[in-house]
């Protein structure tokens, strides 16, 4: 049978990572292009390819095999006990905290009026030291102004916001791809070319207040969503 | 506040969408270059997120806004459920019925022999006409041999399965997001550029016995997933 080039190259790298391991050195472009008898353009978009899929990654000047994706539940539990459950350390650090007034749309679905400031805070999320995640966290200040005073930053905030008495009821999540703006790809250290996986939340307490309205941001190579349904 | 040339064109083109209507022509590159006076290329990058992101689309030669994404709801029910929540007319296109052996992962997955075909049959989703997604399914042939007789793969393969008797229990779903490959992206009419969001799903029914494995390739640009999460 007469198959497609980029099919054979692609079933070709399948079988040279099928026997490598994680952080194995991966042959360079033009060493595939020679094995398999290609032009330099076709093996570029299959490596590319398995870029985006996070199953190789640039170190340094080479490419090698990468850690498996960080598989986060869609679940109300915190970003931390998802990355411990994969035995990964996470981590977090500060990029912004802010009080700032946000667009009509924003305000309405934390039920405050468009004139008062909200808090903002936007924090990288890390995993084994690894940027993996940028979440940006809209707060209604009347019912959160105190985190001020004693949450740390790069601490769980939903562990800090369940500290308060506050009992989360429930969170709608929307999911899509997106690729990231210049200073999005900077902050996560990847180009605007990776696309991203972009999980909108908005969470409310059991009395359906609005506790938060989240905007994060995953590297698409880095982590996967799993969610287990049920009928009904 | 002096502001990076791409956050200004992006907000510049936000302010342009804002004041446009589903259909209407998007003005053309060099026409917006000349308006922010920035360089062709950073108005380029811009487009191609807002290409991305499903708010604008090529027609023709031209550039017009988009409709909005379908919003598939994460749930048992089928796609045809969800398009017609949306107010969008489902439909599926057959590309793929056969009988196939498989490898050794899915078919311990569909908990039959290696060495036995399973049934394989692939479909392009379409919403209105338009190609959404790409589903490929893999069923235990000894239980559904039988579809072969009667199903039209131009309906909903779920209701098919639920007429014949079989309950389901749950899904498990692992959500990503990928590159498609040189004929994914020619079967829906994108590029191999244009972020996918994967959707791999294992349904069994109320007995834990499996009842179908699928890959499912979505348009970035075209769907968006919600799900409703609730504490526990």
């Amino acid at each position: 049978m007469n198959l497609p080039k980029p099919y054979l190259v692609r079933t070709g790298l399948d079988e040279i990572l099928a026997g490598l391991r994680e952080g194995d050195a991966f042959p360079p472009e033009r060493e595939l292009a020679l094995r398999f008898g290609v032009a330099r353009e076709t093996v570029r978009q299959a490596v590319h390819e398995l870029l985006v899929e996070g199953r190789i990654e640039r170190r340094g000047r080479g490419t090698v095999v990468a850690r498996p994706k960080l598989v986060q539940p869609l679940s109300l539990k915190s970003y931390t006990e998802g990355a411990q459950r994969m035995g990964r350390t996470p981590g977090r650090l500060l990029v912004t905290w802010e009080n700032t007034t946000v667009d009509a749309e924003l305000a309405e679905s934390l039920r405050v009026s468009p004139t008062k400031p909200v808090m903002h805070l936007e924090r990288l999320l890390l995993a084994d030291g690894v940027r993996i995640g940028l979440e940006s966290t809209y707060l209604p200040l009347h019912r959160f102004a105190d985190l001020v005073d004693d949450f740390d930053p790069t601490s769980s905030l939903y562990a800090a916001i369940r500290a308060r008495g506050v009992v989360f009821g429930e969170a709608t999540e929307r999911i899509e791809t997106v690729l990231p703006s210049p200073r999005e790809a900077a902050l996560l250290e990847t180009t605007t070319a990776m696309p991203m996986l972009l999980l909108n939340r908005r969470s409310v307490d059991i009395d359906d207040a609005p506790i938060e309205v989240v905007r994060a941001l995953y590297r698409g190579d880095r982590v996967a969503f799993v969610a287990t349904l049920t009928d009904g």
